[in-house]
């Protein structure tokens, strides 16, 4: 059997209830894991920012259940020697009961519902993606801290911004917050490079704590000699900033050739970032 | 065959592709329909709003499908001889493909599914509903101009204020806005009596735009003879005003009994306007 297979609770099916939360009201959490013979990569940062979302919306987190789906896509992947593959885990608060009191926002429903997708993916490994062409999209992300940094369901601000990109043939977007400073890009993080400084934006107001975002926070800066700090970011820094750097769970560390009309010329971060990254992708698995 | 049943795509029944992306993102709108002897109440409103939100979301609305589909699920309620119903109606912007050009916020997609359920409902007609007991909750609505207004399917911060209501047994809550100020309740709409006048806050940063609150802004105000104004409101006004109303297109018209430790002891205008909603609903079936 090819790929795409998925599971809905751990049976393998490729629809789900019309009464799912996550379909009426995008109420859930996910996450986009990146699989490499078998292995899925950054695994215990995409389950603890699961786990988080989950805390932050008050659904119970199935931990158990979800490493035995794992383990059972990790096996599939293995038993048809698929190489490269993401995975997309999603969790929603359940499915509505069929009675009046499954109603409404607050309405009474089932246990979560856990649906894993297994694509193929043709992603690179090591070698560098060419940097990025990016635009500085028009419309500021909605600040709320109570959902900022997970990754929840409700992403219409990033469907309307991507097709936004598309639409000009750009590849990325720098997106801002209603204070006008930069946040991300539409499905990645960003780091500026400003003297041998690494700056990655605040996410306390809105925006996506990526996974390889908390690795270079907390692993790859090290190992690459590099100060690196979350703080509030001008626009102005970034248009003067020497490098951009967008990082993302599926294709790692990426550079970013211009922004608008302002080019980037040097990678030279990046590619100490993303060769630092591999090998410490690489290092877990031992 | 009871109540609920659910139609997708115009086919019986009550699955949906894991690949739908209102599942994935909130991507879609939707709408809640009271409906009595198989008529939808307010039915032009609903399908307006509806195209609004596919507008604002760049989703091609099917206009005549819906029309057909609607037609079906109220020949259902006659056959089945149901007097009274709700109707769930959502519309998404598709199933993304199974291949790797589907994968992402912009990835490519088949046609918008529709997604019909009808519930059974046993609602208040004419008669007022206990007024409500309501708290302040307090995590403001986030300032989202783009999708304000509109009836989308990202109703994360509905999902978790109703959570909150519900956890200190209240019936609903004042949701404000970044500035402090009321926008509505969960899922309902508010308006203010100061004097001889209605105000119902401003919807262009958050909330969403009730059908009945239009009705009532467009028809009813001039049958009962009240001013009404649509404006930013300050909480002080809230408490200071005579009587708190809260519109909702499955109730109509209630009154709120208290906010927080404030009580409302008149439900006058409430129930003038109850009874010109019921009119002005029974003169547009004639």
């Amino acid at each position: 059997m090819p790929l795409p297979v998925h599971w809905v609770n751990q049976q393998p099916d490729s629809s789900l209830s019309t009464l799912d939360r996550g379909f009426a009201y995008g109420d859930g959490v996910f996450e986009t894991l990146r699989c490499h013979r078998g292995r899925f990569h950054l695994l215990e940062q995409h389950l603890q920012r699961l786990q988080l979302g989950c805390e932050r919306l008050e659904i119970p987190c199935p931990h158990e259940s979800l490493r035995l789906h794992l383990h059972d896509a990790s096996n599939y992947l293995r038993s048809q020697e698929l190489a490269d593959a993401t995975l997309r885990l999603t969790v929603t608060r359940g499915s509505a009961l069929e009675n009046e009191c499954g109603r409404g926002y607050a309405g009474a429903h089932g246990a979560p519902n856990v649906v894993l997708s297994l694509y193929s993916a043709r992603l690179p490994w090591r070698a560098a993606p060419p940097p990025l062409h990016l635009i500085c999209h028009r419309t500021p992300l909605a600040t709320q801290p109570l959902l900022a940094g997970i990754k929840h369901c409700n992403r219409l601000e990033q469907v309307l911004a991507a097709k936004a990109v598309q639409r000009v043939g750009a590849d990325e977007a720098i997106m801002l917050n209603q204070a006008g400073r930069p946040v991300s890009a539409v499905a990645a993080n960003l780091f500026l490079v400003i003297g041998n400084n690494l700056y990655t934006p605040d996410l306390s107001e809105c925006g996506v704590a990526g996974t390889v975002r908390g690795v270079i926070l907390e692993h790859l800066a090290d190992a690459c000699m590099i100060h690196v700090e979350q703080r509030a970011l001008e626009l102005e820094e970034l248009y003067q900033a020497q490098e951009l750097i967008l990082s993302n769970s599926l294709v790692g560390i990426q550079s970013v050739a211009s922004v608008e009309s302002q080019h980037f010329s040097t990678t030279r971060v990046a590619d100490k970032l993303r060769s630092c990254f591999f090998d410490w992708v690489d290092a877990q698995a031992q």
